[in-house]
C-alpha cells in the first residue's frame, strides 16, 4: 500500500487549496471532489499516525461549505471540543503539518488560538462553543461591529449543561448566532439522554439511516417528533432542518439563507460519524480515537505480546470483581466508558451502571444522591473533567460527608491532548476539602487496595492515577483496605553518607523516586495518602535526614508537597525541602515520557534537581539534629 | 404592634401541627387557614429576626399540599437551593426554632441532612435538585424499593445547567421522578433566559397576572405558546399544568393525580413570591433577603447615619467610574446583581451589562469570548459559586491567558448563609492555575487599586475580596494599578525585643494582623498578590525575623501561607512559620465576627495562636541568622 502526499497526481484539488480564499475560488462544482481527496488524505494521514478520526470523518463537508459560505477569519468559527476540526484545520493552512498533530512540537490537538487565525477560540472541553460564540457576538453588538459567528456542536455536546445555559442566554439576547448542530447521534460512545432519543425519532423519521438510531426510553416525548426543534424554540432560537450534513449543495444552501439572518439561528444537520470509510462507520467507537490503522482495511496493528495493563483497566476489573460481591455499589461516568475502563462493568451490571451523558456537574450529585439512600457510588471521572464537578464536589458530596469513591483516572500529564486535558491540578485543589481523603497510587495493586480502602470509608474519597500502564508487580487476590493516612518507606538508605536525602513521593513518582534514589542512595517513602498526610512518618524523615524531597505529578503551587511543608511548619521542624512537581505554566502535548523529561520529572531530571540543591547548600550537621518541639 | 407566638391563641391551627403526621390528620378544608397562619408566622418571626423572606411567602401552600399529599420522610422531598424551604421547616419540627434560622447553633439557614429527616439532601447552591433527586430515584430503582421523589425547583434555579443535565438523564432513564417547577418568574433578581420568557407569555396567556411578567426578548418562540411544556417534553419527562401554587385544591389534586405516575412528571406551577404580604409582592427583590422589618407596613429600619459602606459597593462604584472612562469594560453577572452591587452599573451601561441567570461555567466562557473580541471583561461572581466555573476558569480563560477580570465578592466567612457559602477555597484552588494573578484587598482603596491592576493586566487576574464594611480610609480619586506581585510592609516593629515576629496577612486579615501586632510589637507586610507572591519582600521578613505568621481567611490548606512555605522551602530558607487560616473542617452559619472569633481568627486568636507559637519554641538565634543560599 502506497501513500499519497497532498502534493502527488492523486490530489488534483486539495493541493491548490491551501487557505479559505483558494477554496472560494473552486466553483461550487467541484467541492465534492475536494471533500473526497481530503477524506482520503484524512485517512491515509491519520492511518499513519494515529489520532482523533471518525469525527473528522463527519465533517469534511462542513468545514468546506463554511469556509466558503462565511468570511472567515473576520467571520467567527467555533469549534466544540475541537477533536472534529482536522478539515478546518487543512482548509486554513494546516495541511502540511497534519502529520505532526498531537506530536511533541507538532500541531494542536485542538483549536487554539496561538495556531491560526481561524482558530476563533481554543478548545478541547466540550459544550464551550456557544457560550464563547454567544460572548463574540455580544462583542459585535457592543462594538457595533458586523461579524457573523457560528457556533459548531455535537450532539455529545450538547448533553453538556452550559451549552443550554448558553442557548438560553443567548435566546435571551437575541443575539445574531448561528449554532450549528452536527447530530451523528455520537458522543465518544453512543450518546444518550432524552434529548438523543427524540432526535433520534426525528432523524428516523426522516429517514435518515445511521447504525445507532434507535428510539430509546420512555414515550413522554413521542408525540414532540414532529416539532423536532421545539427545544431549541423555547431557548429563543430559530429552528432549521435536520438536512444531511454530507449534502454540500444543502448545507450551502443553507447557510446562504442564514448567515444574514437575524437573532439566534440552529441549523440542525445529520451526518454520520467516519463516514466515508466503511470501518468507522461501522465502528464510530472504535474509531474515535486510534492508533495507527491500515487505511484500506482499517485493521489495528496487534497488540504486542505481553503489553502491559494499563492502570485503567486495572480499575475496571477491580470495579467488576467488587461489584460481584456487592450488590451495593453503582458506578457513574460522565460520557467516558471506554475511557474509563467500563465497558465490562456496563455490560455485567447495565441496572447499576449510570452514563450521564457529558454533564459532570449532574454525574457528581447523581453519586451524592445515590449515597444518600445507602448505595455505594463509584464515580469514574478524569481529572480535567472533575474541574467541571468541583462545586459539586465540595457542594453536595463533602458538606454532607456521603461514601462517594471518585476513581479519578488521567491524574498528571496525559500526553497527546495536551494542556486542555492535562490533570495537573487536582491534588491542589482537592486536599483543600474537608472530609475528603485523597490517595494516589504507585503501582496496581496500590491502586487496587486504594480503591478498596475509599470504597470501605465512611465519607468521600478519591483515587487519583495515571494514564500509563502498570509496573507488573503482583497484585493481592482480594484488595483489602489500607490504614488511613499511613505511607510506607519503599526503599531504605544503606549507607552513613551525609547528606541524607529522603523522597516523599505520590502516586505514580514513586517509581520514578526509587529510580533517582538507586543513585544517591536516598530514602524512598510512598506517601499513598495526599489527606491526610502521614505526619508521623514525615516527622520521623525530616528527624533522619538533612534534605527532603517531595515529588509529585501535579502542579508544585498548593500540591501535595505543599501539604508536607505545612506539616512541618506547623511541628516546628526547620525544614529543608524541595518541592518537585509540575511547573507553573500550561504544559502542552507529547508523550508522557516527552513532557516529564521536558519539565525535569523523569529520573534523570529529579536527580538533576536533587543535586543542584545539594551543590547550593552547605549542609550543617545541627539543623537535621534539632530536637522535634511538641 | 404586639407579635404572636403559634401558641398564643392567635393560632388555632399552627400549635397542632408539629409534624407532617399532625397535618395528615387535618382535614382539607382547614388547611387553608393552615396557610394564613403560617403565613402569618413566617411575617412575624422574619420581621423580628431577619433572614430569607419573600421566596418562603410563595411556598406555603405546596410546602402543606406536599407533606399532606406524600408519605415523608419515607418519601424523599428535594428543595431546590432551600432558602424557601422554611414552611417545610415548619411543617417538620422545627416551628419552634424558626426564630434561631441563620444564627449561630441556630437553624441551618437551608436543608440539612444533619437536622431533620424530613431533608433529604442538603442544599444552598441552585439548581442540584433534580440531579439528587434522580439519584434517588435511581437507589430505589436498583433497590426495588417503592419510594416516591420529588425535586422542587423555582425558574431561577432552572437557568443552571446542571438542572437541564439532570432532566436529560432522568427523562432518558425513565426514572420515577416528579419534578415541581415553582414558577415565581423570579430569582434573586428578575429572572432572565429565554425560557423564562417563554415561560411568561404562557402565564401572561393563561391569565397568572404578576408585576413581573412582561415577555420579552426575541420572537422565535412566539408560536410555542401554546405548547408550554416542549422543552420539558423534549427532555422525557410528561409535563402537567401550569396551575395555581396557592390553590390547595389544585394542589393536592395534581400530586394525588402524579404521585403514583410511571416515568418522569413535571408539574409546572406558578406562584407569587411575596405572597400575601403586599410590600414583598410589589417588591420581591427587596424582600428577598431582609433585616428586620415592620411586619404591618414592611417599612426597613433606616440606616444608622454614618453606616460604612461595603466592599461590594466600593466594587460597584468603581465598575461605574472605569465604565464611564472606558467603552471597553463591559461586566458580567451570574443572577447576582444586587448582591454584587450592579444596580447602579446595570441601569448606567445596560448595553455592557450582561446577567446570564444562575448559569457560572456559562457566565465565564461569556467572559472569555468578549475577551477574544478585545472587551475587557470584569466577571463579578461570588467566590462559593466561582466552584462553578473553574473549569470554565482554566479551560476557557487562563490557558488562553485571555484578560478576564473576576471580581469576587464573599471571599472568605459569609456569615449566616453557612457551610455551603463561605468563600474559603478560592486562594487554593486559584493560585495552582498557571497565567492567573490573584489578589486579595486589606482596604477599600486596596481594593479599587487591585480592580485597577486586574484591569490594565493583559492576562487574566482576580481580585478577592469579603462581605464586610470597609475601613474608611482614603481612597484615590483615580485608582491606578499597583506593580505586580509586590507587597508592602504597613507596621515596622519599633523596638528590638526577641524573638521578631512578622506577619504576612492577606486581604481582610491585614486588618487583624495590625490589631495582634500591636500587642506583640511585630512587623506586618500587606502582602497584596497571593499570586505573584513577592519573593523578596518574604525573604527579606525571613531574614529578620525569627518567626513568619502567615494570616489569611482561607483554608489553612493549600492557600496564600503554603505558597509562602514554598517560597521559603525553594530559597532554602531553614524556615520557622505559622500558617493561620481556617482549619480543615467545615464551618457553619453565624455572623463572621462570631465564626471568625470561634475558629481563632479575630485578634484575639491570632495573639492567643502566636504566643503560643512562641513559647512552644525556644528561639535560637542562630536559626534567624543562617545565610540565606542562592
Amino acid at each position: 500500500m502506497t501513500t499519497h502526499s497532498a502534493d502527488t497526481p492523486g490530489y488534483t484539488l486539495l493541493g491548490r487549496v491551501n487557505t479559505p480564499a483558494d477554496l472560494r475560488q473552486l466553483p461550487v462544482r467541484e467541492l465534492p471532489h475536494l471533500a473526497v481527496e481530503m477524506r482520503r488524505h484524512l485517512i491515509e494521514t491519520l492511518g499513519r499516525i494515529g489520532g482523533h478520526f471518525a469525527a473528522n470523518l463527519g465533517t469534511v463537508e462542513l468545514s468546506i461549505a463554511l469556509h466558503h459560505a462565511f468570511d472567515t477569519p473576520h467571520d467567527r468559527l467555533v469549534w466544540d471540543v475541537g477533536h472534529q476540526a482536522y478539515p478546518h484545520k487543512m482548509l486554513t493552512g494546516r495541511r502540511a503539518r497534519l502529520e505532526s498533530i498531537r506530536k511533541l512540537g507538532g500541531l494542536m490537538p485542538f483549536c487554539h488560538r496561538g495556531e491560526s487565525e481561524y482558530d476563533a477560540f481554543g478548545v478541547g472541553h466540550s459544550s464551550t462553543s456557544i457560550s464563547a460564540a454567544a460572548g463574540m457576538a455580544a462583542a459585535a453588538r457592543v462594538k457595533a461591529e458586523q461579524r457573523r459567528v457560528v457556533a459548531i456542536i455535537g450532539d455529545g455536546g450538547m448533553t453538556g449543561g452550559m451549552a443550554y445555559e448558553a442557548m438560553n442566554h443567548a435566546g435571551h439576547l437575541g443575539l445574531d448566532l448561528l449554532v450549528v448542530y452536527n447530530d451523528n447521534d455520537m458522543s465518544i460512545s453512543e450518546n444518550v439522554g432524552a434529548l438523543r432519543n427524540h432526535s433520534a425519532r426525528i432523524a428516523a423519521k426522516l429517514g435518515f439511516p445511521t447504525p445507532h438510531r434507535e428510539a430509546e426510553g420512555c414515550e413522554n416525548a413521542m408525540h414532540l417528533a414532529d416539532r423536532p426543534g421545539a427545544l431549541f424554540e423555547t431557548l429563543g432560537f430559530a429552528y432549521h432542518g435536520p438536512i444531511d450534513g454530507h449534502d454540500l449543495d444543502a448545507l450551502l444552501g443553507a447557510f446562504e439563507q442564514l448567515k444574514d439572518a437575524k437573532g439566534p439561528q440552529f441549523l440542525h444537520i445529520i451526518t454520520t460519524k467516519g463516514k466515508g470509510f466503511e470501518p468507522a462507520e461501522g465502528d464510530p467507537i472504535k474509531y474515535h480515537g486510534v492508533t495507527q490503522f491500515d487505511p484500506v482495511t482499517g485493521a489495528f496493528p496487534g497488540k504486542k505480546p505481553g503489553s502491559k495493563q494499563t492502570y485503567t483497566q486495572v480499575f475496571g476489573d477491580w470495579l467488576c470483581e467488587t461489584a460481584a460481591r456487592d450488590p451495593k455499589l453503582v458506578a457513574i461516568t460522565p460520557a467516558m466508558r471506554e475511557g474509563s475502563g467500563l465497558v465490562e462493568y456496563s455490560q455485567k451490571f447495565a441496572e447499576r451502571y449510570f452514563d450521564c451523558g457529558i454533564a459532570e456537574q449532574h454525574a457528581v450529585t447523581l453519586a451524592a444522591g445515590l449515597a444518600c439512600e445507602g448505595l455505594k457510588p463509584v464515580c469514574a471521572i478524569y481529572s480535567t473533567f472533575l474541574q467541571r464537578g468541583y462545586d459539586q464536589l465540595i457542594h453536595d458530596v463533602a458538606i454532607q460527608n456521603l461514601p462517594v469513591l471518585f476513581a479519578i483516572d488521567r491524574g498528571g500529564l496525559v500526553g497527546a491532548d495536551g494542556a486542555t486535558h492535562h490533570g495537573v491540578f487536582d491534588l491542589s485543589f482537592l486536599r483543600c476539602i474537608p472530609n475528603l481523603v485523597v490517595m494516589a497510587p504507585s503501582d496496581e495493586n496500590e491502586l487496587r487496595r486504594q480503591l478498596a480502602t475509599g470504597l470501605a470509608h465512611a465519607g468521600p474519597s478519591a483515587v487519583r492515577y495515571p494514564r500509563a500502564t502498570v509496573q507488573g508487580v503482583e497484585v493481592d487476590v482480594i484488595a483489602k483496605p489500607l490504614p488511613l493516612g499511613k505511607g510506607r518507606v519503599v526503599r531504605e538508605t544503606h549507607g552513613r553518607r551525609r547528606p541524607r536525602v529522603a523522597f516523599l513521593a505520590f502516586g505514580a513518582m514513586v517509581q520514578t523516586a526509587l529510580e533517582a534514589a538507586e543513585i544517591l542512595d536516598a530514602t524512598v517513602a510512598d506517601m499513598r495518602f495526599v489527606k491526610p498526610l502521614d505526619v508521623e512518618l514525615i516527622l520521623d524523615l525530616a528527624q533522619e535526614n538533612d534534605l527532603l524531597v517531595t515529588l509529585e505529578e501535579n502542579a508544585r503551587l498548593g500540591g501535595a508537597g505543599s501539604g508536607v511543608n505545612e506539616v512541618l511548619a506547623a511541628h516546628h521542624q526547620p525544614l529543608s525541602v524541595l518541592n518537585l512537581g509540575l511547573p507553573d505554566h500550561f504544559v502542552e502535548h507529547g508523550t508522557r515520557e516527552e513532557l516529564l523529561a521536558q519539565i525535569g520529572l523523569d529520573a534523570a531530571g529529579v536527580l538533576r534537581a536533587v543535586q543542584k540543591r545539594l551543590r547550593g547548600k552547605e549542609f550543617d550537621a545541627r539543623e537535621s539534629a534539632l530536637p522535634r518541639q511538641a
